[in-house]
């Protein structure tokens, strides 16, 4: 057991911040490192001390992995907590930190190897009883062979590419009669893509959701998990809203997927903070899809149900303790939604919209918490993810915290970028969302720009017809004025003037 | 049951603002007041209407009752929230309303009556077992007779001017050998000061604690209370550290002063919200002190620790909705604390600050809340009481709790006043706050101007002192360079533009 005294984060923005806050209510005194467009950010103010990487291309600052384990050394620094994305899930950093003696506030090097690669994770979890996404487990050419799987599977199933990626050599098939024309297909595309003609048979679920399980483990063996987290309004496979407790998720599913992720956990004797991800299919089965061995973005959720602060129990972890509660002693209070506010322009295709934080107030009040970077006048830098803010809201019901978190969208003010608040209000509006009645496909299915027009009720325009008459008139005087000016009717130099 | 469909808040500042959150998260429509001062608060900006009263001065604005009323009445307002302060405990106001056919969000006119004296108070309350600080019921001013009182209460006793106020008339008495010469000082002073030398006799507390128990009263004959508040840490008899529940009130206690409290409420057939405050003394015993009929500045504690919004439930029971909970169903959810934020010097006596927030930044994270009515670059106005805002941290303990706000106040960052966080970090700081070792003399035991003192270690004055020579070399180089300007070394003109 070694109380850490000095921790340094190895992150940017408001993880970086949200880290070094929980340091500080634990006593233990910050470094920030910073690439230099992050010299004046709130995380380099915060710290206790602060060391510059590099210039801002992340390779030459952020990911400097024997840079900042020197800056580690020189600074006497006794722990490493790697944030998410940048160093997080990299193997060769935990163990280097780890041979600098120095912790590294995150799982084994092993325990991130492992579970970083799809094949070998599937193949640690094996001999435990996890659902899988059903399926062939290795590849397959032979057609016929291949058609009595399907038949087995049962349809719809995808036919994928062994060698593949990005979709090339992916075929949904939905009956048997389509079978052998589409394998053949996804062969000769594999074939012709990726000189492999070998092709997967699994499953396809045609309205998948997003739900993943929050685990901590200690280094004794012991593993709890800390319910779910359902993140299907997705993005472009990126999550843009999260939820805890999922809206369709029993008390025996959680139970069933809380244990299904604890053993998971187990097969790679995991300690610290982990999320065992599933995608669940419309019969509300769930199945295996990979662990994420760090801090997700969308812990908050987590922590405002649970009352649990993630980022104090993986220090504690990584101090050595064992987990001060057991899994009987976690209850969930209320419910608590997230939306990640970016830096991007909906009505352009969510393109990002890098500019100045020319106003930036934040929405307030009873379970509102606003995780950022950032302040007023500050510039979005065009080097990173641009994520401006994760906006979270906690209540007693689901619909309560909906309806907070569209007050909180409303009373946030930003000008001089666009964000994503009105597309994030769009989706908290949806009856689809409201009523639980959604999956990944739901940005796709719903979202369009038009979406984001203002409605106006008829007394509305009628009020901006009016006023516009009004603006009509006054622009009439204002021209009528210069007009005669023009022609004469006022002194020359009182025209000039007011041509200014 | 009436649907509120749209709200004026006759309030200003952080508690306007707070209830119209709740309202708008209901769905309710909003509309502010304001005086001319505060035409740009925040307040005014969220509403979805606004209009002005009048010139600052409260008597010309926020206290104009029947102007509230026309307002109201012009635009279709179904029910007017007075917030705390000004209107909030006026009866006349609360019948006006009433008779105007607007809802008043608050008790009944009668409740209130009766619980702003606290005479009908304490006989409103008399046939209920309530505990009150033991003492004469009747003025008495026979010697011998008090005599025997006085031993049947127990030393030390308090003498105080049935016709009194302001300390005059007031003794202290530690025991018997004192009491005549005491009571004799008394009665004459009593007489000298108001005329009347009769005089009251009650236990004096040395040590007394304030914790009051929130209630909440339907207007079905429904009462529960939402357990205690402590707010012993007072400056002038001035509330300005909250923390709930309690350092020392246990379960047991607990239930007797919520049960206390539950009867005083029904003793005046109260609904609404509201505060049952007691004093408490060194061994805990409990006597009832007043009830105030509103909403209190610190509840926001309650609403951390219970999950309960508050305003909500008051806007709930207005309609005429029976509590949707009954007193089983609450239960405490870890600690909060609450710490007034005040635009004041406590170097100077805790004099106002008034002036510009020319740096306003806020803390955020986990478990803190900040309620307040201002934005960065708005004036305090010197019209109202200095308060800026109310910082509430919640977790899992009170050290927790009491940890995230010393957190909370290093991160708050304003410039351009003095402000009382540093007073409230050392209250946070000091071991008989921590230890919960403290009753309501606890600023005036403890608190001098030079505990806000930076404490410098060693090092730290190592590098002012390097500093101060670099500054110094710095300043004689400028100044050699004047000097010899001034002897002519360089041109005239030159020399003019260096000093301007």
């Amino acid at each position: 057991m070694k109380k850490i005294q000095k921790l340094l984060v190895a992150n940017r923005g408001e993880i970086s911040l949200r880290i070094m806050r929980t340091a500080k209510e634990m006593g233990i005194s910050t470094v920030a490192v910073y690439s230099e467009v992050d010299r004046n950010a709130p995380h380099v103010k915060f710290a206790d001390e602060a060391v510059c990487l590099g210039p801002p291309p992340s390779n030459q600052s952020y990911l400097l992995m024997d840079k900042i384990i020197e800056v580690s050394k020189n600074l006497n620094v006794d722990a490493i907590h790697p944030g998410y994305g940048f160093l997080s899930e990299n193997a060769t950093f935990a163990e280097k930190v780890k041979k600098a003696g120095i912790i590294f506030v995150g799982p084994s090097p092993a325990a991130i190897e492992v579970m970083g690669s799809k094949l070998a994770a599937k193949h640690a979890v094996s001999k435990y009883d996890i659902p899988m996404v059903p399926g062939t487990e290795d590849a397959i050419s032979d057609i016929p062979k291949a058609k009595v799987k399907a038949k087995e599977i049962g349809y719809p199933i995808l036919i994928k590419a062994s060698a593949g990626g990005g979709g090339k050599g992916m075929r949904i098939v939905e009956n048997e009669a389509e079978f052998e024309e589409q394998m053949n297909r996804a062969i000769s595309e594999a074939q012709s893509a990726f000189g492999d003609g070998a092709v997967f048979i699994e499953k396809y679920i045609t309205s998948p959701r997003h739900i993943e399980i929050q685990v901590l483990g200690d280094t004794h063996g012991n593993v709890v998990h800390l319910f779910e987290r359902e993140c299907s309004v997705q993005r472009r496979h990126q999550k843009v809203i999260e939820e805890a407790p999922s809206a369709v998720v029993s008390e025996k599913m959680r139970n069933a997927m809380g244990e299904a992720a604890v053993k998971v956990a187990k097969a790679c004797d995991y300690y610290g903070a982990g999320t065992v991800e599933f995608i669940v299919d419309e019969n509300l089965d769930f199945y295996f899809l990979e662990m994420n061995t760090r801090l997700q973005v969308e812990h908050p959720v987590t922590e405002m149900i649970t009352g649990k602060d993630l980022v104090k129990e993986q220090i504690l972890i990584a101090e050595g303790h064992p987990l001060s509660f057991a899994q009987e002693d976690l209850t969930i209070n209320g419910h608590a939604v997230e939306v990640r506010v970016y830096a991007e322009d909906p009505r352009n295709n969510f393109l990002p919209d890098i500019g100045n934080l020319q106003t930036y107030i934040r929405p307030q009040g009873a379970g509102v918490r606003v995780d950022d970077g950032f302040e007023q006048g500050m510039d979005i830098p065009i080097y990173y993810d641009p994520m401006i803010a994760k906006l979270i809201t906690h209540a007693d019901t689901r619909e309560l915290a909906i309806d907070r978190m569209i007050r909180a969208i409303e009373e946030y003010y930003i000008t001089g970028i666009e964000t994503t608040l009105g597309f994030c209000k769009f989706v908290m509006e949806h009856d689809a969302f409201r009523s639980g009645n959604f999956d990944t496909k739901f940005v796709e299915k719903y979202f369009t720009p038009d979406k984001l027009d203002i409605q106006w009720t008829e007394e509305e325009l009628k009020l901006l017809a009016a006023a516009s008459v009004e603006l009509i008139e006054k622009e009439k005087k204002n021209l009528r004025k210069v007009k005669s000016i023009q022609n004469g009717a006022l002194p020359r130099t009182n025209w000039k003037n007011r041509l200014h």
